[in-house]
């Protein structure tokens, strides 16, 4: 990542906190311990980050008994990590610039998964996405059990870590806390440490108020007057502050102001903001040169991308709120409108599993498998099925057919951001044309270069992807480089970059 | 119905438009031609308000073959028909009060199954009513034929009758349009009369901005433009006027404000206004000491109602919106907890099958009837079901069920007005505590006088109907008389007369 400058006037210490670690430690079957880095966009984008701050404290959550052991061997202070391609644990006095001391909290289990797989996913995360009609939730005992005895005292004790560790930087450190997990801990922190300034990015979309009133008042309104113990509540999109300040004023009865976006409370006031996140460019590209990368590519150019067929790719978690099913049906709609198409045109999908455990996760998978079928058999005559769906989870592959593909489909529902949009259009080779719904964060930057779709809609859709595999070259070309262009100018050193400065002031 | 004062300023003649007709002809066996007055609280009560008009023109649709042959007899003008409570076609001379000349609009018959049982119902009264999840709706080729040719050559049949009255009745009218079938009535309409003053009651509430995008631009924006043909938009409450500018706002770009509740449009300021529906509380009582319903009084109290035991009351549709399957769960969450109830309260609910020709309604029925019979299972040892579900429609005995009742259950996931509760209060003869959702309309005036309940939050509703099964004597009479007092005064007449003072500024 670039090199961000941080603002004078900002308080040098910087307390971070995320639901996931930057690194894991296991025991392997030799007995060893070992460490990787942690997955996931926003952890590499934190740690890429953190490494280059001065005097900062990561507060993360204990992913095993592996982390609490390490955690066990440092008492009363976090554990130095370097956080290099090899992460490893250092002495408290080492100088490495890519040391970040880190503070794992470790809760217990039963409490953990009602925190985390009866709140935060699937309630917090369907009511965000709008995933819920007539007919769920039933909020009953379980779920008001899981809010007082998981949700509540998990947020707590990471409150608490958060707090122990501005006290331990001197009470006046810049505190970043991430995520649907933590509604209730700026709060309680803004409580122990009233000289911190507390900002909390929310990556998921915030819905409106009525949204909200599918929980009762007893868990909404502490949610909200959780969040309200920050000094800045940023999320990736306008339309979501905009709804945050709404909930704000309709739900609590606060004052707020959407022009300036700020909401009054207590006397004082909480800024809503909005920094649309990125991607390391650089990094991208790098990998994208890469053998690993490059092999793949050929071997989709050989099999799918080749000649005069043209490659339709998405890449997804199986998640309701990704339109998997409605995006195959617009793609089977286009092939019946173009029978001239079929035999040049392949669907590339590439979906990570997710979330199994959750009944609506597993159904929405069964959805997915029954709909390619659908389509894949009203083509037997063809040499190769029109969908081609691949159930795994390979970056190096996912890069490589990010830039062999003709159309990438990114329909969803609504997405807080959607990444893989803005890392396709930097990699890409062929002129993509992007097909991009209106309610992913991504559509805020994109949405002039791209095919914009409906996502209810699925004969929009399937217009929408014929119009992107019909659409001229020149046009294709010129879309694409000011997609990148866009992406380049906003990467992710200047979402923080943005967010640090606004901070300062 | 009280007596409406016209304002002195508005113009005189007024053309109403609903959907449904203040009556309806038919042939019966014998081949006589037979009238009777339309069924419906808003029929009835655009039928008092019409009567008291002197120059007034009702535009509705033809219900069948007998509205089309007695509109056909009357040629190039409305039939003036005598609204009283044997309806009957008068001469044009008539100077009877209660003529009032109805325009009977037909559209062939397919156009009309486009418009109403595709569109209007269940589409749009499932996104207003917020009933949609991640897997419904799929917008389809079939949607989009019913849209083109069915909402809107409908909508243009019945805004070119609307125009003709108002050229007839020279121009310059006061057109009061009904409803969520007529979103494209007005811009046409103001095109062809551009003197008359164009107002729309919207009777379901108003969702956000993002529940319209379920529908593409094509379809949401045409609907938005539509309704900003009119100078009054009105709803049931203030928060569906604001989130109608808010969507104006975020979906077409306009300038709003939120605190005179108005929207620039093409030079034009369009009001969104908030008038609660009410009821006429004097005719409701005199059928509440009518035979019929004392008859049923006592076999109520006979059979339910008597001595110790305590009945708790719910008047329906069998819709999803109504949130019947989670109160019957809410009730036997309540029996588990206070065992002591068992045979010392009975639930009765009388339910009016609704739309069973849409799947999603004729699956709710089931569930209503499966969650009936697992909860009166559970009590088999007793003298009586716990649950005693009717499905008829018995207007009397609903009128004695609210008289006789000692809780009744207004839980709906969300509705306009909801105009049960407002009933049940100015009838009941036994202190009875209304259990009121916070997402009813009429919780605006009566949510101070109940127990609120939240519709999702099963727990919480099983702990507010034991909450109105305990609550004090003193307390329940209070409340009541309070509640009764609230509807006494903003009855349906306060209603009309709140909109025409409102209209003739």
């Amino acid at each position: 990542m670039k090199r961000i400058k941080m603002p004078e006037n900002l308080p040098r210490p910087v307390v971070l906190l995320s639901h996931r670690a930057p690194v894991a430690f296991r025991r392997s079957a030799d007995g060893k311990r070992t460490a990787r880095r942690g997955a996931g966009g926003l952890v590499t984008a934190l740690t890429d980050l953190s490494t280059q701050l001065e005097d900062v404290r990561w507060v993360c959550a204990a992913g095993g008994g592996e982390d609490v052991a390490v955690a066990a061997e440092h008492p009363g202070e976090p554990v130095p990590v370097a956080l290099t391609a090899q992460p490893r644990v250092v002495s408290r006095d080492s100088t490495e610039d890519s040391v970040v001391p880190l503070r794992f909290v470790d809760v217990p289990e039963d409490q953990h998964e009602r925190f985390y797989g009866v709140i935060s996913n699937p309630l917090l995360w369907f009511i965000q996405h709008g995933l819920y009609g007539a007919n769920s939730p039933d909020l009953g005992d379980a779920e008001h059990h899981a809010f007082s005895e998981g949700y509540v005292p998990v947020n707590e004790a990471f409150a608490d870590a958060v707090a122990e560790e501005v006290e331990a930087a001197g009470g006046s450190a810049l505190v970043m806390l991430h995520d649907y997990h933590f509604y209730l801990v700026a709060e309680r922190v803004r409580k122990r440490c009233p000289d911190a300034l507390i900002s909390q990015f929310i990556h998921i979309p915030w819905p409106g108020p009525d949204s909200w009133r599918l929980l009762p008042p007893s868990m909404r309104e502490r949610l909200l007057h959780g969040l309200l113990g920050n000094d800045v509540v940023a999320f990736h999109t306008e339309g979501s502050a905009r709804r945050f300040l709404l909930s704000a004023q309709e739900l609590l009865g606060l004052r707020v102001d959407l022009d300036t976006l700020t909401v009054e409370v207590d006397g004082r006031t909480v800024r809503a903001r909005y920094y649309p996140i990125s991607i390391d460019v650089a990094s991208l590209r790098e990998l994208a040169s890469s053998k690993a990368v490059v092999d793949r590519i050929e071997d989709l150019s050989q099999n799918l991308a080749h000649g005069e067929c043209q490659l339709i790719l998405r890449v997804d978690r199986t998640d309701p709120s990704k339109n998997i099913v409605r995006g195959f049906a617009a793609f089977g709609l286009m092939l019946e409108d173009h029978p001239e198409l079929a035999g040049k045109v392949r669907f590339l999908a590439l979906l990570q599993p997710s979330r199994l455990d959750v009944p609506e996760y597993a159904a929405y998978l069964s959805a997915i498998a029954a709909q390619v079928a659908r389509i894949n058999a009203r083509y037997d005559h063809l040499d190769y099925e029109p969908i081609d769906l691949r159930l795994i989870q390979d970056l190096p592959l996912a890069v490589a057919a990010y830039s062999a593909c003709d159309v990438l489909m990114v329909n969803a529902v609504v997405d807080g951001m959607n990444l893989v949009a803005k890392e396709a259009v930097v990699v890409n080779r062929r002129d993509a044309v992007l097909v991009l719904s209106e309610n992913t964060g991504a559509h805020q930057e994109l949405g002039d270069y791209a095919v914009t779709v409906y996502p209810y809609d699925i004969r929009q859709q399937a217009d929408a992807l014929y119009e992107a595999l019909t659409r001229p070259r020149e046009q294709r070309r010129a879309n694409l480089r000011d997609a990148a262009g866009v992406i380049e100018r906003n990467d992710i050193a200047a979402w923080f970059s943005a967010q640090l400065a606004d901070l300062a002031r």
